[in-house]
């Protein structure tokens, strides 16, 4: 399978559109119908990715809660602190979220949502992005592949780029490890994420202020597959290969506490034999 | 100038095209005029945004050396070891490199070069940049962008995306900081890094195995500016704002260190007064 895509020639062109007329979500609106209104003219062809902001999921599964209590969904959305930093506009929380996200506050977003109020990810973007792309499959009778997209910022490097987080119908990685480059050599390490750099490419043109949610990206229909592929779930890698799983101040300061009872153990005994060793303090 | 970006209305749709015929490149090779025999029919429009892969870079400025000599390679390009783990294979290193990149092996490339050969990253990405799109600029008659791209593995996230490692005449980041969101709200963290969606969009057709080196991306004119803008090296965040300066097991090495030092100290005191205090201490 693999193999297969690798040996195919590459797509030459891909064409990124916004789609237009998608207006507000309301929770309880059906997104099938939806973006199907908004797509149907002039229709999506065979091997059509579409890219979905997570923001319209969120508000169709109603997941808004008042601006007053940001600081607690951040908390409930929260699996485990990795890094923390004070500034002066209050407290960076860098924390892995429900969905195995290493995100700033969770993911949980202030930006593009009504006066005080603030947005959760959504429930199960792998399960929606499924929902999606099965129900747009059935009523534009071409298979179409569809990806949830959010918003991520990144170690080292400035600014944020889209990755995705949900996904159906599409093939999040392009393994070319089993292939071979231009000179024939095996490609070792190469696993191109083509999840992330279609919801990055989809960005280009959603933008973050124009209120349009939805891309539709054309010409890379070989990334296009079964229903039942991974979704963006097993883009997530946490756990034992993860080796940046605290900040670097947080693992400091865990080995700095576990070094400490072990400095004081040993300390202890050679300041107890030393008394002991020295002169004015050999027994009477 | 931002707001000015902000308020234009988001370009409606992109494309994304793998510029072809361009041969494999030797040392001294003169990429412009490469890069411009292969565009100049059909030509490039006025906004247009080249994406050039680091390896025809590299393979252009003579990078190359003997697959042999590959760890003393990437210690050469090593500034500084931010991870390392053992593997079956080997170790990887996770270090930062002198161009402020935290990659993988410092960026030294075994693939889609000569059979025992690797490659280095480009001297210096930005200046090549600035080459390119001056002379392309000049022989085109348009203002175009140029960018050099690199993959690169990222914390949390299985597989690679491509990158910006260079730039010159875009606008790396669109900082939204100073913009509204759709209900009027300031957005107050936004700053997209377009840089990298456009390597990323760029590698949707450029691919690892075509042997395709550049793209061209379309329709995102306002993305496009002076030859003065900043270069990709801008993107580059380490030092004071680098919550992941070490990877977590050095980082709870050195905070083990440290700290066994504090409570040994601590410890030893301790000890010496408890057997001070203790009878069988007592001074003669």
């Amino acid at each position: 399978m693999n193999a297969e895509r690798n040996n195919a020639a590459r797509t030459a062109r891909v064409t990124v559109r916004a789609v237009e007329g998608i207006g507000e979500i309301r929770p309880g609106d059906d997104l099938v119908q939806l973006i199907w209104d908004a797509v149907r003219e002039p229709g999506m062809a065979e091997g059509d990715i579409l890219v979905v902001t997570s923001k319209i999921v969120s508000k169709a599964e109603g997941r808004i809660v008042h601006a007053s209590d940001r600081e607690q969904a951040i908390t409930d959305e929260t699996v485990r602190l990795v890094a923390s930093r004070a500034h002066e506009n209050g407290v960076t929380r860098i924390v892995e979220n429900r969905l195995g996200m290493v995100a700033a506050a969770a993911g949980v977003d202030a930006s593009n949502t009504p006066e005080g109020t603030v947005l959760l990810l959504p429930h199960d973007p792998d399960a929606t992005a499924q929902q999606l792309a099965k129900g747009l499959r059935e009523l534009s009778g071409v298979a179409i592949g569809v990806l949830i997209s959010d918003t991520l910022g990144r170690p080292w490097r400035e600014g944020q780029t889209d990755v995705a987080i949900g996904a159906a119908g599409v093939h999040v990685i392009d393994d070319l490890r089993g292939g071979t480059d231009a000179a024939g050599r095996p490609l070792t390490v190469t696993m191109a994420c083509t999840a992330d750099e279609l919801a990055a490419a989809g960005d280009l043109v959603k933008g973050k202020t124009s209120g349009c949610p939805v891309a539709i990206v054309s010409g890379l229909r070989h990334a296009v597959g079964s229903l039942d592929l991974p979704g963006a779930s097993s883009l997530v890698r946490i756990g034992d290969r993860d080796m940046f799983r605290l900040g670097t101040d947080e693992a400091i300061e865990l080995g700095r506490s576990e070094g400490h009872a072990e400095g004081f153990s040993v300390g202890y005994a050679a300041g107890m034999a030393a008394a002991q060793a020295s002169g004015v303090n050999k027994p009477a």
